[in-house]
């Protein structure tokens, strides 16, 4: 809670770091700085290494992350055109973060499942 | 993006951990837990302390979190009775991770900034 050194306050609903947690909090988010962080990748790449990922959304969510400064999108004049994106220095620093929200989402799904069907349970169903 | 040694996989659509995800990336949770680190609130404190959060998206988001096992909802029956909201040992192990997602808002929200204004002037307009 401390937030000393900070330039931001997330608590305060009209500081613009709310959105940029928004924005990094959001999944897709997550599932595609994790994939860039071991290298480039295209487009049909990120999309079929995230199930259930619309090609609107993985347009939009890369869209977002160019503009916020995070991943940088290189295209390759060849034949045909290649693009590529890429994290940039400062979507680096994310990785550690959001790797550690991935990681605990996997870690703990058996225990939060039982504890939701225990609390469905507790109130005699969903 | 190593999964060894993990439950679930956030990048399988179908995996139970990417609605898990969904919930613990969302901007309310990472709020509300991160009072809780302190110790247990009351709603209207929480309330207070996380401003522009709506009545009812305060309720939903700790009726979410009641029911993923994360936080803990106590009734003392006092006159008035009293309702405390308090982390659960699970709840507690998703503080570090969150903390850390907060404050790379909070520490970047310059950086962030100035690059949707380049973005956006590249662009010509935003």
């Amino acid at each position: 809670m401390e937030t000393i050194g900070l330039n931001g306050n997330v608590y305060d609903g009209q500081c613009p770091s709310r959105l940029v947690l928004d924005r990094i909090g959001d999944k897709w988010t997550a599932l595609v700085i994790g994939l860039l962080e071991d290298g480039p990748m295209r487009f049909s790449e990120l999309q079929r290494c995230i199930h259930g990922i619309s090609q609107k959304m993985l347009t939009q969510t890369l869209r977002n992350l160019e503009r916020d400064g995070l991943v940088s999108r290189t295209l390759y004049p060849e034949v045909p055109p290649r693009v590529e994106y890429e994290l940039t220095p400062m979507g680096q620093t994310l990785c550690a973060p959001l790797t550690a929200v991935r990681h605990w989402a996997e870690e703990h799904i058996t225990a939060v499942t039982a504890a939701q069907m225990a609390y469905d349970q507790r109130r005699g169903g969903p």
